[in-house]
């Protein structure tokens, strides 16, 4: 049986399987990556974001049954946070995602991280050239939390949503600042509740900082000031619209689908589309090709010689910088 | 001039330039570094992670001041959140730690997140490697936050805080689940306020989750469950103590730097303070061995055929998989 035939048919248990296959890197996976990537590029990659307790999971639910309406095909890669130790995702089995049972149009996996961050932004790429390439043409990615681990996978997007609710604290506030320069478009959910005024007011201030309304530009060779409204719209950057919803009321969500489409629209564009599409393949290859030369040389490397290196180490007779000099310049003996 | 010598010496000025050269990983930070490691291994490094809001450089100044009060040197390493894009630290100027101006047995130093996190560890233990060496004995490493990068950085560290404050909503408790599991102490700061017996009872029950008091042990050759109490005090587990404190106040530190104190004991007691030191020395050396495999061979493969083969993925004429393979076989041609 050939999983990727199967599944580029349209079978979801064989995809399901290929997914496995994929994310625990077997070699069965790997070469199933290898045919399936030329028929990659095609899916909008969509990174949804955010501190827990903003909704992220309702909006996404939302987004897939609005996306439906319109034919698409949605996949779902839910990115769970969990305990680094055992391996096990936290949030255990949610009941989610209830009004899309049954609909052929529609797959949602969870992944649990396991080990590095670094490892989950890899894996989290692959499985979402799987779907990309099996014909599924929206994909929301969905991080939860906002550290670098998050803005990793965030980057895999070619549109970021960054979710915010009213009534998170000050301290919160500061500390996603820095998610906020990922941010494509802002979804201010839980609109409903009180303070959602000052939370859209302090987003404003914080957008404002960092997307400046009037720009330097170099015009007939000389540099002037201009209102970034003035130029031609290829030329114009695009600044994070905020939008307002509620996810479990539906409220918001034809105006939000309408800001990722003309997210998508500035990208293409401005040719941009094709550089994050480029950023993000350079960052994949790198990622592997460290492990594979990681991984010849631990070939090369007899293990007793490895560990007796350590060995000094660990006594202090050499620090860790002349070990690795010593391993790499195969002076170990 | 030599930074090592003066360093050593307590010039604190040398010792400024000498951890800025480190944090950069110039050519002489990496010398003074190779020079210093035989006097590391004396220091007691003590992690204080923890969400925003908790209050933990509240904490951290408290604890300094203790242990300046016993006579011991101390360093404080300040790992903050940055923007993964700018690159610059968010939270600013903090004026703190003003009760600790002027005291030479005092050294703080902040350091800003440029670009991963992985990184972040990497100078974060280098850097510590410097304050251990130039005889700090008591090294406190505050981060920030509780994603998987403040975990990396938390394991660095032979006896690990875990800052919690009454009144975080459930969403944010659930996070944390994943980083009570490096905590060997669970501090329960902002104790004044409400909602910290609640707060305190749920510490416990996810901490009943993690650590049974009930172990099956091989005893004579047969399998037995013995209760955790009753076995000989080298073979009992660390059970993390949850300690309440009020930092802006001083209120629980004496008793606070006594679960330390115990924490080192009961790590030298059961051999377990040599084998935390051995995991990170193994990390150091890998994570330093991957940096110089990779710049080995981008040295040798040139830049034009690199890029050339990244173009090819581009196109999609080439996965990333077989891009790695052909790239680490010398096949570029």
């Amino acid at each position: 049986m050939d999983l990727v035939h199967s599944a580029l048919q349209g079978d979801r248990l064989a995809l399901a399987r290929l997914l496995t296959q994929v994310e625990n890197e077997t070699d069965e996976g790997r070469a199933a990556l290898i045919r399936l990537f030329p028929q990659t590029g095609r899916a909008h990659w969509i990174g949804v974001t955010g501190a827990p307790g903003t909704g992220k999971s309702s909006l996404v639910n939302q987004l897939t049954l609005h996306y439906r309406r319109e034919g698409r095909q949605v996949a779902v890669l839910a990115v769970d946070p969990s305990s680094p130790f055992s391996g096990g995702a936290i949030l255990g089995d949610r009941v989610r995602m209830r009004d899309l049972a049954g609909d052929p149009g529609v797959f949602i996996r969870s992944m649990a991280s396991r080990g590095s961050l670094g490892g989950l932004a890899q894996a989290t790429a692959a499985m979402a050239q799987v779907f990309d390439a099996v014909g599924y043409d929206i994909l929301l990615i969905e991080t939860v939390g906002a550290g670098q681990g998050e803005v990793d996978i965030a980057r895999l997007a070619h549109t970021t949503l960054v979710v915010e609710a009213p009534g998170l604290g000050d301290d919160i506030q500061a500390i996603k600042a820095g998610i906020l320069e990922i941010a494509d478009i802002l979804v201010l959910n839980k609109a409903d509740r009180p303070g959602v005024e000052s939370t859209e007011r302090a987003l404003h201030s914080m957008l404002s900082l960092a997307h400046p309304t009037r720009r330097v530009v170099r015009h007939h060779g000389r540099w002037e000031t201009v209102n970034e409204a003035a130029l031609p719209t290829s030329e114009q950057m695009w600044i994070p619209p905020i939008q307002r919803t509620v996810a479990t009321e539906g409220k918001g969500i034809v105006e939000l689908i309408g800001h990722i489409a003309a997210h998508a629209e500035h990208l293409r564009r401005s040719g941009e589309w094709a550089a994050r599409e480029r950023a993000r393949l350079r960052s994949e290859v790198e990622a592997l090709l460290q492990k594979a030369l990681m991984a010849r040389f631990r070939a090369a490397v007899p293990q007793a010689k490895f560990e007796a290196v350590l060995q000094r180490v660990h006594e202090r007779s050499l620090s860790p910088w002349e070990a690795v000099q010593l391993l790499v310049d195969g002076r170990w003996g």
